[in-house]
């Protein structure tokens, strides 16, 4: 039998190659051979978790199809978000915490989701339930990943069992959760070595929005002064991807991690759409999003429901 | 909040009600309020499983949304399989042992699956893992899920898992597995009482294959004889059923629970496909399948692949 593949989404963040790290050492333990790939190199505050606990970043692959004839997906299922030759294997196991959409089998699976807020939090159960031991440094990835999805407990998809389950793995990490958590948060909103680019198409994703290619990045940041003072070199940017990719949308959420407030900055043909899913009026191509964190929760709902209104 | 409501699939056998039962048992204990439903009668078989545990049938639904937003699947998840009001109400959970096609939400949700013999061996974990007791009714309904799935251990769909599984059930439902297992398939496969519409369409499910609508009904038998002398009135129910629902062929796989063997009994347009399947010949409309007694693995396929071609 052929390796298995373990992967999360293009564009990774830190839950996405913690949870392939930790999902691959699990899958070892069940007795299967598996290897983390990841579809994109590790982000700054993915970096710094690896190098904290002493892990190199999984190899990056573009296609798995050459390699293998199986993969296990982790903290997606969507194939737009996969690998490019997803339909040339076979998903044996999905590990997951998002909607299932554009996702299709021919055979039955291993698919273990819940709507809690990070994939390796559903993942730490699974090691309990097998009573397999977490090693320090995978349970500081998945520890990373908990904190990263969350903003430490702040975002609204963060749930009381995130939290309890990264206690539990910040003891396993030998690490202080609030002191660690915050060095993480800071390190991913580091922007000095981050191009224009980087920074609007590092961490987006594109959805379906009634017939409309809709594209939202976010960068999370500390003040919003240093974007301001970027911000023609970042419109342009995300121009150049709009038109190179016939997106109709390009919306950047700017969060600022410690006030937990956002900044929308907008390039499409129909800008106004986003002043109807906020309710408020767009100034210099910018909207205030008042209390938004989460891209899941407080973003693609609202601007879905005024593509569909 | 609205009450879940659990059910399984249309013409649901032992497992989308036992399976129904023992999660809705499940999400009560969880806290949630939950109430196992069914999309139609309880088969022979079944019935003879609640009797024996002295529980009602679910009550049957034709549809959801009068009665809530929000629903539990189990043993399915493909919507032309499910309540026909599906897409008006929200799927917050999913157990099951299928594969994952035809289903998309909107949201994050609760999803468990494992390639295993019976949605009830997924359940059996989930009441482990959070230490729920089974009683003893709801553990005899599993029992009779798994004997139902897997035929006694015969179906190629069963593994170590469902075996042991079913051994710790039948310890908490009080009955031994191996007699009570063969009174229950026998009593499933009691044809006497049933019509001929009853034994070719009461367990059929509906598969698209490279666009054509294909109906495959399984019953269970202990000999051919009986099944065969009333061959001319299921040929005449298939045909019926065909030309109601435009399907583009009816296959009805009679299978001899003892002797695990199966006869296809064919109907359509276009039935040298089953050959084709199968290869070996139709004679009189019937085609020997020997060794089959699983649709999902032995069945649907081959016949896949046959329309693929």
């Amino acid at each position: 039998m052929s390796k298995y593949l373990v992967f999360g989404h293009k564009n990774p963040d830190t839950d996405a190659i913690g949870a392939a790290l930790a999902f691959a050492y699990y899958l070892e333990k069940m007795g299967y051979d598996a290897e983390a790939v990841a579809l994109g190199q590790a982000n700054e505050e993915t970096q710094f978790a690896l190098k904290h606990f002493n892990l190199e970043a999984p190899r990056v692959i573009e296609k798995a199809s050459h390699e293998t004839d199986r993969v296990a997906l982790v903290d997606h299922c969507e194939r737009t978000q996969s690998v490019d030759d997803i339909d040339e294997v076979q998903v044996d196991f999905v590990v997951d915490h998002h909607r299932i959409s554009n996702f299709e089998t021919a055979n039955p699976l291993f698919y273990r989701a819940e709507p809690i807020g990070c994939t390796s939090s559903v993942l730490y159960k699974m090691f309990k339930e097998q009573d397999i031991d977490i090693p320090q440094s995978i349970a500081g990835m998945m520890l990373s990943a908990i904190i990263s999805d969350t903003l430490l407990f702040k975002s609204p998809t963060s749930t009381k069992q995130d939290r309890e389950i990264a206690q539990e793995l910040a003891a396993l990490a030998n690490v202080d959760l609030q002191t660690y958590g915050l060095e993480l948060l800071k390190a991913g909103a580091d922007l000095s070595d981050r191009s224009d680019l980087e920074i609007v198409d590092g961490d987006a994703k594109t959805f379906d929005m009634n017939g409309h290619k809709v594209r939202i990045g976010q960068v999370n940041t500390i003040g919003f002064d240093e974007l301001l003072s970027r911000k023609d070199g970042l419109v342009e940017a995300m121009e150049s991807k709009l038109s190179t990719n016939d997106y109709d949308l390009f919306l950047l959420v700017m969060t600022d991690i410690l006030d937990n407030d956002s900044l929308g900055l907008v390039v499409g043909s129909q800008p106004t759409v986003v002043e109807r899913a906020f309710g408020s009026a767009l100034e210099d191509g910018m909207i205030h999003l008042p209390g938004v964190v989460s891209r899941k929760k407080q973003v693609v709902p609202p601007l879905t429901e005024a593509y569909n209104a």
